[in-house]
């Protein structure tokens, strides 16, 4: 049970982190900062809230629970707010999409507070943004990396397993840089390309014509691309070098099928697309096995 | 109502038209022709087919209405199969996925049976194919694309807008290549991408334990990944020259956003992404209005 969580940023993922953990008891009072006004208002009607702060520091003060759910681009600022009032005991994570800029950012900004943070990526979401679509269920069942740093006492990795494990979530432990390889392979990149296939044929002559014909797939494969710009913009920032390697190795994928295609080589084609089909027919949210 | 429906291909798109047209009590008699006879046998036990016919001559014979259910590749030599034995009077259409391709095939084959032939392409399908997946309402709310035919009566064309629309369908009506323009950009590219997406990160050391964690996004954008490598190596090769010309789109849409990324212009990548994400969000599957 934790006293006091202070939520810095009150989005769908602060949001739901909060309803979440008081749907379990697992904290007393919730205090919410926003660089919004309106947004620690929504929250604190919707009951994610107790009290609106000010300030970080506001929000922090007495607080053994900390979670920074701000763009990935305010996290260093926000970190470097929160040190002065953060606790030595406390436990701070963030939900940022990538880390290995974060454990960079937590190293520059938290001093001798560094020991108190464990980097955190929940692997949840929707493409609809703000507390207005946050809710309790929303880490259920999903993953959760934890990107621990050297100054982290084991104990205190170990409270933020129990944490995440007690809202319903299933936490995998990474390096920095294996996650984010990892989720420019599986996340970044397919934004990036869901974003440019809709670009690329608002571009075109009679553009929104061809839009207007698109079917269930397109609908789930550009479900992505409806998502916010502002976010996805730092995240293709923030996780640059991964995320343009992964788009090397999907051109160069994408270079393998052509080559058939232009060839007329219906046997190398058919063979190339049975295997990613065959993979991904296998493939299922959060239970894949390698090699079955 | 029809006194015959031949089906020629008895997988999940003649299937499912077969049982839609029983349950609208269109068609008296349904004969079923199947490369693979275990699956005009599966189709009699699922009361998709009354009869069994074992050629293309033999389901047609007496029809006044033929569906062509074959894979693409299939439909020439269906079609000359069919012409021998196809009534003046019959209405006979495909469902193939590519127009082009389907015309010039109908033109080399059907020679005075040409006006019969109304070229169809229900938006409908699912990542799994076979009879066993078929059902009456899988075209209900669905578009279907005619591309009719110099060759065909308007009589003809409205018979074949009448049967679809019967079993819930909206038609449209399009010319063959800017059919295949459409949907090369948003069926058969996200396809392609999907494809390449997934064995980019397969080739990959480590591919695996990467594909183990992906979210909701993942699953969502690579759904279509799983799809019928046969159906989809035929779609690419019959559809090559228009495919090609929107994965070059594409690619200079990538490279847009490439730029953006590694000249680290975060106004200009939120631009670019928000233009995308606006059309996304209110892109609406059979309601996109333009320029709304």
């Amino acid at each position: 049970m934790f006293e006091r969580l202070a939520l810095i940023g009150c989005g769908l993922m602060g949001g739901s982190f909060a309803l979440a953990l008081r749907e379990a008891g697992l904290v007393r009072r919730v205090a919410g900062f926003s660089a919004t006004a309106a947004t620690t208002e929504r929250a604190l009607g919707l009951g994610a809230i107790d009290e609106i702060a000010t300030s970080v520091g506001q929000a922090a003060r007495g607080a053994d629970l900390v979670l920074v759910a701000v763009p990935v681009a305010a996290t260093e600022s926000t970190l470097a707010a929160l040190r002065p009032h953060l606790a030595p005991g406390a436990l701070a994570m963030d939900v940022g999409s990538t880390k290995s800029d974060v454990v960079a950012a937590a190293e520059r900004a938290l001093g001798e507070r560094l020991a108190c943070f464990v980097p955190a990526h929940p692997i949840a979401g929707k493409e609809k943004s703000g507390i207005g679509h946050a809710e309790p269920a929303l880490y259920r069942g999903c993953r959760v990396i934890l990107t621990p740093l050297p100054a982290n006492p084991p104990a205190q990795v170990a409270r933020a397993r129990q944490v995440w494990t007690a809202i319903g979530a299933r936490v995998v432990e990474m390096a920095p840089q294996a996650h984010d390889t990892t989720f420019a392979a599986v996340s970044h990149l397919p934004h990036l390309l869901a974003f440019a296939l809709v670009d690329g044929i608002v571009q075109q002559d009679g553009g929104d014509a061809i839009l207007a014909l698109g079917g269930p797939g397109f609908r789930d494969f550009t479900r992505i691309a409806a998502a916010d710009p502002r976010m996805w913009r730092d995240v293709f920032l923030a996780n640059q070098a991964q995320l343009l390697a992964q788009l090397q190795a999907h051109r160069e994928a994408l270079a393998r099928f052509e080559a058939l295609i232009l060839a007329g080589d219906a046997d190398g084609l058919e063979r190339l697309i049975a295997q990613a089909s065959g993979v991904r027919a296998r493939w299922q949210m959060n239970s894949f096995t390698p090699g079955t």
